[in-house]
Parts: structure tokens; sequence; C-alpha cells
């Protein structure tokens, strides 16, 4: 039965990430010297969707009235997060970020290499900020989280100069590259709000498997999404050859002459890059991909959903959460 | 008085430094991928020291009979010391530490980043195993620490493009590159045994200013120094422009004709490196500035041990630490 009185205690999305658009900002990272601080609060000002910090005071809100207890843990998850992708772009040498130049772009690699090694170390003094009785759960989770993502990322780089990559590792390599900071984003908002074991752990199940989903979507879109409403050019993992779920499922499914000519494309690298999207497009056309990858997105998306209606609140508290998982997963429907 | 059935509870320098190696070795690193953790284990192999560990269990043992509640956060340390070692070779471009190739060198500039990254949280990951009662406090040093001695790597490189650097300011740089994680180092070893805050405060102080005495006196012996037992080339700072104490020394006290002939140095990148040594010790020399950096760096030693000798332990109990720092300081007397 709803209770009314308790109604105005949850919080809508857009309150939430107005929660953490304002103490982002009043981070502020002023001390000395400037050359290490600016680079932090640029990226950090790029306009970012806030999902992960959202997820973590929507999970605390699951169990908890208020959330101001929770914005340390959010602020250190969208800190990581956006280190990652200093350094990831540094790695891959990307030039944009949210349509912004890229830190080592803007600035140069040793700046990109140190203001990154200082946003690590911030999200960690965030976590520190977590009251004494709750520190040593959380900071565990975090700093084991943190360490899968590096290995996810090591794995992705590992497959650059492989062909041979199966759907378990690709899964695996999303698990920990993407899906484990969802689901500890999720898990330390419960922890903070002093949630029974078994509903935090069900909530990290439900990051887990939204986050794969969220991935293999990504890589779905890429190639037969909406360039309008993508927000990215359709086809570039393709002319990078990138290992996507796509191109993984596409190598283990195609014929001889199907496999010829993906290695064919692969290996020319001065192509018509439409040319490349297109005559790649149609061979996982072929290989019905897009059914294929739908299919299993389904069933993580299922998975999820079946863990989000286990965990152990009265439904009209779960509302605004639910929502956040809809709006990642169908942003494109 | 000397009370003898205390005796076996002080552990010796030789004795700290096989525990650390053993630790060391049996943290292994051998998670997947091998492609991250491989130059995590090498860099850790390369025949360090292991000074800083070594500090925080001969801190942790002024205070308590045993060693093993300190070995976590040692190790914390000696990952940390060596991260910054890793990024820092990348970012100088450097060949070679302790006579080996360096990460960057041997594997690639993305290996040296992303197996720095995940140092760094393994760094975090042994803090994160300190007992609960005393982890706030722990955490909380480290990531402070962790974050000066980012500052002070941005300073040193800032310093590259300046010649106006005063010696306040190069002297809060080494405090924040070098001394604070000594300073660090000595403290979490006495906080974990449960120290007074006043004597763990006196430690970090001693901590400082032998951290800054060690690095004048590093500056120094690139000089001034036997190339036999320094270990690295004489002239090394010198033939790259390094902004050493004595340089600033020197552009601060040089005439217009000895200033002329320092710049003509900078300036001139295909000198004879010998030639250019012996110029620039010549100016060092008729400026006085091997006297001037022995002053201070024997005031800083004095403070240093002003603060050792307040720490409110006996001093039979002290008389390892006390070697450990004379080893520091007079490795070249």
């Amino acid at each position: 039965m709803q209770n009314t009185t308790y109604l105005p205690m949850i919080y809508k999305i857009s309150a939430l990430e107005k929660i953490i658009n304002d103490s982002i900002q009043n981070l502020s990272f002023e001390e000395s010297p400037n050359t290490l601080f600016e680079p932090i609060r640029y990226i950090l000002s790029l306009g970012a969707k806030r999902v992960r910090p959202v997820f973590t005071l929507l999970a605390a809100n699951l169990f908890s009235e208020e959330v101001d207890h929770a914005i340390s843990p959010a602020l250190a998850i969208e800190i990581f997060h956006n280190f990652s992708l200093l350094h990831d772009d540094l790695m891959d040498r990307a030039d944009l970020r949210r349509g912004h130049a890229t830190v080592h772009t803007k600035w140069n690699e040793n700046t990109a290499i140190l203001s990154g090694d200082a946003m690590l170390i911030e999200a960690f003094l965030q976590i520190a900020k977590v009251p004494s009785e709750r520190l040593s759960q959380v900071f565990d989770l975090f700093s084991k989280t943190a360490l899968e993502v590096c290995r996810g990322q090591q794995y992705d780089m590992d497959f650059e100069t492989r062909t041979d990559v199966s759907e378990d590792e690709y899964i695996e390599m999303v698990r920990l590259k993407t899906a484990v900071l969802i689901a500890c984003a999720l898990k330390m908002g419960a922890l903070v709000s002093g949630a029974p074991e078994i509903d935090a752990d069900l909530l990290y199940r439900f990051g887990i498997n939204i986050g794969i989903a969220f991935q293999l979507r990504d890589d779905l879109l890429d190639v037969y999404g909406d360039s309008k409403t993508f927000g990215k050019k359709i086809g570039g993992d393709i002319v990078c050859n990138k290992k996507t779920f796509l191109l993984i499922k596409a190598l283990e499914k195609a014929n001889n002459s199907q496999r010829k000519e993906l290695e064919k494309w692969f290996n020319d690298v001065d192509s018509d890059p439409d040319a490349k999207i297109e005559a790649v497009r149609n061979i996982y056309d072929a290989l019905h991909l897009k059914t294929v990858s739908e299919n299993i997105i389904e069933q993580y998306y299922l998975m999820a959903m079946d863990c989000f209606s286990s965990i152990d609140v009265p439904d009209w508290r779960k509302s605004e959460l639910l929502t956040m998982a809809e709006n990642l997963m169908y942003r494109e429907k």
C-alpha cells in the first residue's frame, strides 16, 4: 500500500542529477599548481550524463529517505569514470570526448597522465569521507572494482591484435570494463544506506546485467542506430576495426568468403570509410546479427529485471531507478 | 635503563628488508591479463632499497613488539613509490631505472600508463587491509599524501620551463615530491601501532626534514659525488638542465657574466656533455655552492634529529631507525 507521507522522500532523477552537478561544481579543485587541476575541472565539466553517480543516489534512496550520505561515493564513481576516460582517450589517441578536445590534445600527453593520476587519487579521497562504520566495506568494493576496470581496459587493448576473441571472452571484457563500475555504483549506494547484504548484492547483479546489456546495445547502435539520436557517427567501430559483439559474432559465424571479405577490409588501411561500413554491414545483415544481438541484449535485460524485482523494497520506492534503467537501455527506441 | 628481555623485539634493518622483499614476492600479481601485471612484477623486482617500507616497519616497531600489522601499509608505500617512478619515467622519457629498461621502453607507453594505474590502485588495496579501527586515519593520510606527490611532480615539470624558481618554491616542490611520502611511511607505521598522536606527528616532521635533506644531498652528489658509490653518472642533472638546488642557487647568486654563461650552456643543445659539466661546476665552485648546500642540508638534518629526539620512546628502541636515517644521509661520506 502506498504511503503518501513517504512520497516526497523519493528523489526524481533530475533532482539527483542537479545534486551531482552542484556537488562537482563545489569540488572546485583549486589547489596549486593550476596546471594539474585545470584539466580535471575541464573534463568534469564536459556535459556528462552522470549516469553512474545518479545510480548511487537512487540506490541509496531505496533504503533511506535522504541521500546526502551517498554523495561522496557517488562523486568517487564519477571522478573515477572520468579518470578512466581521460587515460583511455590518451591510450586510444582519441581527439574528441563529448564533442570537445581530449585532455592530451588540448594540453599534452604528460598532463593527461598526471592529471589522470590525480583524479584517480581524488576518487579515493571521496571514498575516504565515508563514515568509519561503513568505510571498510565501501573502500574494499571500490578498490577491487577500480582494478577490474583496468583489467577490462587491458583486455580490450589486447583484443585489438587478435581475431580469435570468443563471445565469452568478449562478455567478460565488457563485464570488467563497463558493468562492474555500474554495479559498484549501485551497491555502494545501498551499503552507505545500511541496506541488507542480500539486497545490496541483488543491486550489484542488477548492475552487472544492465551494464552488459548497455554495452551490447552501444555496439549494436554503432551499426544500426540513428546518427541523430546516437550522438556518435554511425559505423565508427567498423572503420577502426574495433572488436565489438557484432564483429566477434560475425567472425564466428562467417563462411569462408565472408571471412575473407572481412579480413580484406581489416587490412585495407586506405579504404573509403563509407564503402567499408556498407560492406561490413551487409555481412552483418546476411548473418542476421541485428536479431542475434537484440536477443542477447533482451536476455541480459531480463536477468537484470529479475534481480531488480527480488530486491525487498516496495515497488513505489523503485520507480525512479526502473525509469533510469529504461532510459539507459531504450534511449533509441 | 635497558631491559634485556625486550631486546629481541627490536628488528634489525636487514630483517625488515627481508620481510618487505618476501612480502612483495608473495603478492605475485597473478591475475589476468598477464599483459597488465607482468610490468608490475617487473618494476617491483628491480632491486630497490625498500627505504620507505622499512621506515614504516621501523616506526611501527617503535611502539609495538611486532610489525606484522604494518606490512600492508608498508607495501602500499612501496607500490605507490614504484607507481610514481613508472609514470615519472614515462613523462621524463627515461630509458633506464636502476640499470634496467624502464617499462615504457621494455613494453610500450600504453602499458606504462595502464600498469601504472593498476599499481596505484594496488597500493590502495593494501591500505584497505588496515584494521577498521585504524583505517580511517591511515587511508586519509595516504590519500592526501598521494595527491601531494602528484602536485610535487607537476611543480617539477612546470619548473623545467622556468628560470625564476625561488629557493622556497624549490623546497616546497621537494617537500611534496619526495619528503611527504617518507613522512607518511613513518607516520602510518606509528598509527597502525597505536602510537600517541603527538609522537606520530613528530615522526611525520622527522620524515619531512630528513626527506628534504636527502633530496638536497642527492642534488649535491650529482655534481660533487663519487660516481663509484653514487650509482648514477655524475653531472646528469647538469647535462639535462634539471632545476636542482645548486642550479637555483647559482641563478640566484650569479653575476651577469656567470648568468650569461649558464644560459649559454642551457640553450646549447649540441654541447659536449663533459665540457658542459665542467663549465657549470666551475661556476658552482666560484659561488661556493658546495658549502652553501652542505650547510642547508645540515640544518634540515638537525631539525629532523630534533623531532626524532622528542619522540617519547626510550633511546634503545630508536637505534635502528637512527641508523636507517644515517644510512640514507651519509651513504657517500
